[in-house]
C-alpha cells in the first residue's frame, strides 16, 4: 500500500523549539494528537539546564492571569520566571545603560538562556543588563501550578497577547525598581521567541527600542507563503547534500508501509529500527524518521553542537554521508535507520530506542495547544518534497483540536492581530528597528523575512545559516560569514542605540 | 463650611462623551459612583436618533466573546452592530476606493454617526464607503443581551484592546466579502472614539493606513500630563471670557455649602435651582452646577449647536454675559444657577429640573465601569481652578471601584499598553499617518497630542476649537479657520491614500 493513500500527516508542524510531532496514530483510525519520542528525548535533554551552571540569577514576579478583561479570575496572580546577568550592567551614577531582554518561548527559560550565548558575548561591550524571561504555562510560570494543563478553563490564558502584555508589564516594572526607566531596552528571540521579539517591537515601541528577530517564520500563517514551503526546505537541505540521499529517504517511506504491512514486520521493523519495545504501529516509526530529518535540517549548524541534540558539524552532510556509505543494494531501512541515528544517538549513549514513548513526564506541550488556538500554520508535503504527500485541512485540524481539547483553533487570528499579508506594503512606511535573521539551510527561513522592508527594517540572510545559529555562542570554529553577520547585528543595535541617547539628549 | 474640608470631588471625571459624573454623595459618608442628572439628560437626548434618520443601513457582525483567551466560553458569540453607507463609493471593476471607519465610542452608535458629518460630508470627494462600528457593550452590542451589565464577570469583557479587536476582525472581514481586499482603511474617532483611532493605528497597521484622532485625550493617564490639567483647562475658558464670571462660579460652591448647611436650606436650594423634587443633597446641585459649566466649555462651538444640549454659539461666552449680566448685589447662586440653566434649558422646554434623578434606564453606564478598570485618569482642581480644591487618591478611587464592581482598577495598564510616556521620543521614529486635532477651548486638549511628533504624525491645533468640533457636519456659518482646518485634515488624508496607491502600484 503506498503511503499517499494514507490519511496525510496532518502536523509534523510547528516545530519551533520543543516541536511535538503530531503524527498520525494508524491508516485507518482518525488522527490524533500526540506528542513524539523527539520530545520526550528533548525533554530529557532539558533537564540538566539547572540556574547554577548558568550565569544567572533567578527570580518571580507576580503576574496577573489575564490583561485583556477584567473579570475577578482575570486578577489571578501567578509567579513569572526571569534570569538576570548584571555583571555587565554599568550602574554608574546614570542609568542609561541598555537593558538586552530575551522574550522566552515554549520551554523553561533556562533552556533559552543557554542556548542564546550570543547575548552574554556581546554584553560586556554594551554594559548591557541581561533579563530572559520565561513564557508564560512553561517552565516554572505556571499559572495554575500543576493544574495548568487541567482543561481549556486554565490553558485558555495561554496565548502570544497575554504573554507580550507579561513581557511589557514586567520590563516596565523592573526599569521602575533598577531606577532605570531611561534605559533603551531591546528585545532578542528566537523561534517562537523571534516573533514575539518581533511583534513586541510592533506593539509595544514605547516598551523596546528594537528588536533582533531570529529565525522568526511570521509569515507562515494563513496562505502567505506556500504550505508546503517548510517540508519543501527540509527536502532542498537534503537534495544540496546528495541527490542520492533524497531519494532514498523520499523511497523510504513506501518501503516502511509495505514491511510493516507483512506478516511479521512489526517485529522486523522493531528489530531494524532497535526498539526497546516492540513496535505497535508503523506511523511511529515513520515518526521518529520524519523527526530525524526535520531537527537535523533546522540545526544543520558549521560546528559541533549540543541544542537538541549534540550532532556534529553540518549533520545533514554527515547523514547523506552515512546513506550513500552504503552500498546500493542494501535495505533501504537500514540506510534511513542509521542516518537517523546520527540525530538521536551520535553519543552513543543508546543501545534501544524508545520510539513510540509518547508520555510527556515534563508537561511540556504547551505548544500542542498554542498550534490548536492561534498558531496555526498549515503544512503539507507537496510533489518536490521527499517526504509522502499529504494535504492540510482546517476543518479536520480543527476536529482534532476540538476532540483534544474543546477548542477550536482561530487559523486567521495571527495575521489579524499580527499582520503579516503584504508585510512590505505595511511596513515600509511604518515602523522601525528590527532585524529579520534567517539562515537559508533552515526551513524555517521559507516563513520568514528575508528582504529589506525599510531602511531599519532590515533581513539578514546567510545562505548557510541554520535555526537562530547567530544566537549561539562564538566559538573558534564559526566559519567567517557567522562572525561577520554577528558583527553586523551588532552594529545596528549599537546604532539604535546611539540614536536613541541623541534622542533622549535633545 | 468650606468645601475644601468636605471630601474630595474624586472624579468629574471621564466626561468623554456621555459623561457620568461620579459624585460624592454626602460629607461625611463614604463616597459612592453615581451617575448624573447630565447623563440622564442625555439618555433622552439620545433617543431619536433613529436609524431611519441617518443616511445608514444597519448590519449586525458575530462577534467572538473574548480575543485573548482561548477559554471555551471565549467563543460565545455576540452580534456587534455597525452602520453603512455606499453612497459614495465607487463600485467600479477595481475595488480599491477608501474605506472610512468610526471607531465607535462609549455610546450607541447612531450618536456617533450623526454627529460626525464630517465624514459624510467628505465621502463623495474620496468616493468613500463610511463604516461606523458599534463599540461592544453599547447600544444593541450587548454580548449578553441584558444581562451585559450585571456583573463583572459580564462586564469584564468590556475592554478597549477587545474593542480593537473587534474592529480589526470585522473591517477584515467586511472587505473581504467586499472583495474591496486592497481598498485602503482609514480610520476616524472623536474623543475616547479617537484615542482608538490612534491607537488602532498603531496596533494594527496593517488594517488601517492612517487615523484621524479627534479630541484624543491620550496623555491624560498616569502621570503625563498635571492631573489638574481638565479642570484648569474649564476654568482657564471660563476666565478668558470674563474675569468675574470666573470669580462668580469660584465663589458659588462655598455659598452653596453656607446655604444648604442653613435651616431650611434645603427648601431654599430647591425653590432656587428649580427643582422638581426635594433636594435631599447639596451635593447634587453642585455636581448639577458642575456639569453645566464643564461640557459648556467642552462643545463651545463656534455655532449653534445641539451636540449634549442644544446650545447657542460659544455657549461659555453666552454663560458669562447671564453671570455678568447681574448686578453685582445679585444672589451668588442665582446667577451661576441661571448660567446653567442656560446648558439645561436653552430650548426652554424644562419648567423645572430632575437634578437629583440619578436612575439609568438606558443601560448607558459603560464608561462608568471602564473608567474603575482601565480608563482611570486621575483628575484634581488646583488652585488655578474655579473648582472647589480637591485631590485624587488611587487607593480611595479603588476601593469606590471595589465597592460598586468587586474589581480593582489597573491605573498604569493604558500607559503599558499604548504608552504615552515620552510620545514624542517613541513615535518620532515610529508609525505614522496619525492626525491629532485638539481645540484649545476643549479641556481635554491639554491631555492630547499638541506637536507635532513627525512628518506624519501631526498634532492639528486650533486655538478656538472644541471638543471634535471639526468631526462636525459643515454649516454655512463656520468660521474659516474651521473651514481651513477640515480641509488641512482633507489633504493629509489625500495624501495618505495616494501614497498607498503608489506603493500598491510598484
Amino acid at each position: 500500500m503506498a503511503l499517499a493513500s494514507c490519511l496525510p500527516p496532518l502536523i509534523l508542524l510547528l516545530l519551533l523549539f520543543l516541536f511535538l510531532t503530531l503524527g498520525i496514530s494508524g491508516v485507518h483510525s482518525s488522527t490524533t494528537l500526540s506528542p513524539s519520542a523527539a520530545m520526550q528525548s528533548l525533554a530529557q535533554k532539558r533537564k540538566p539546564a539547572m540556574d547554577s551552571e548558568l550565569p544567572f540569577t533567578a527570580h518571580f514576579f507576580p503576574q496577573q492571569l489575564d490583561h485583556f478583561t477584567f473579570r475577578p479570575k482575570a486578577y489571578h496572580v501567578f509567579y513569572q520566571k526571569y534570569l538576570i546577568n548584571s555583571t555587565y550592567w554599568d550602574q554608574g551614577p546614570v542609568h542609561t545603560a541598555p537593558i538586552f531582554v530575551y522574550t522566552g518561548n515554549e520551554g523553561n527559560i533556562e533552556w533559552f538562556a543557554a542556548n542564546t550565548g550570543f547575548m552574554l558575548d556581546i554584553a560586556p561591550k554594551f554594559k548591557a543588563l541581561l533579563v530572559f524571561i520565561e513564557h508564560r504555562f512553561y517552565g516554572e510560570s505556571m499559572p495554575f501550578g500543576n493544574d495548568s494543563y487541567e482543561s481549556a478553563e486554565e490553558l485558555g490564558y495561554l496565548t502570544s497577547t497575554q504573554a507580550m502584555a507579561d513581557y511589557a508589564i514586567l520590563i516596565r516594572s523592573l526599569k521602575k525598581n533598577l531606577s532605570a526607566e531611561a534605559s533603551p531596552v531591546v528585545v532578542f528571540g528566537g523561534s517562537y521567541g523571534g516573533m514575539l521579539a518581533a511583534w513586541f517591537r510592533l506593539k509595544y515601541p514605547h516598551i523596546t527600542i528594537g528588536a533582533l528577530a531570529s529565525s522568526a517564520p511570521i509569515l507562515q500563517f494563513d496562505h502567505i507563503v506556500p504550505w508546503s514551503s517548510f517540508y519543501d526546505g527540509v527536502s532542498q537541505d537534503f537534495k544540496d547534500e546528495s541527490i542520492n540521499c533524497f531519494e532514498v529517504i523520499k523511497d523510504s517511506w513506501d518501503e516502511l508501509m509495505v514491511v510493516g504491512a507483512k506478516k511479521g514486520g512489526m517485529l522486523e521493523l522493531t528489530k531494524t529500527f532497535r526498539a526497546c519495545k516492540k513496535l505497535q504501529s508503523v506511523y511511529s516509526v515513520r515518526d521518529w524518521l520524519w523527526t530525524a530529518f526535520v531537527y537535523t535540517a533546522m540545526i544543520d549548524y558549521p560546528t559541533p553542537a549540543n541544542f537538541l541534540m549534540p550532532l556534529p558539524a553540518y549533520p545533514v552532510k554527515e547523514m547523506c554521508r552515512i546513506i550513500d556509505g552504503f552500498p546500493a543494494g542494501e535495505d533501504i531501512l537500514i540506510k534511513v535507520f542509521s542516518a537517523a541515528s546520527l540525530y538521536y544517538n551520535y553519543s552513543s549513549t543508546n543501545s534501544c530506542f524508545d520510539i513510540e514513548n509518547g508520555s510527556d513526564p515534563h508537561g511540556l506541550h504547551g505548544w500542542d495547544w498554542q498550534a490548536c488556538t492561534e498558531m496555526v500554520m498549515p503544512m503539507t508535503s507537496s510533489n518536490e518534497s521527499m517526504f509522502p504527500p499529504s494535504t492540510y485541512d482546517y476543518k479536520e485540524f480543527g476536529d482534532q483540536c476540538m476532540t483534544k481539547y474543546e477548542v477550536r483553533p482561530r487559523p486567521h487570528w495571527i495575521t489579524t492581530e499580527y499582520g503579516g499579508n503584504k508585510i512590505e506594503l505595511v511596513l515600509k512606511r511604518f515602523g522601525s528597528n528590527i532585524i529579520f535573521s534567517n539562515g537559508m539551510r533552515d526551513p524555517w527561513s521559507r516563513g520568514g523575512v528575508l528582504k529589506n522592508i525599510s531602511s531599519s527594517i532590515i533581513a539578514l540572510v546567510t545562505p548557510l545559516g541554520a535555526h537562530h545559529l547567530d544566537f549561539r555562542a562564538a566559538t573558534k570554529d564559526d566559519p567567517k560569514w557567522l562572525k561577520e553577520q554577528r558583527e553586523t547585528e551588532v552594529k545596528i543595535i549599537q546604532a539604535w542605540i546611539d540614536q536613541y541617547y541623541e534622542d533622549l539628549r535633545k
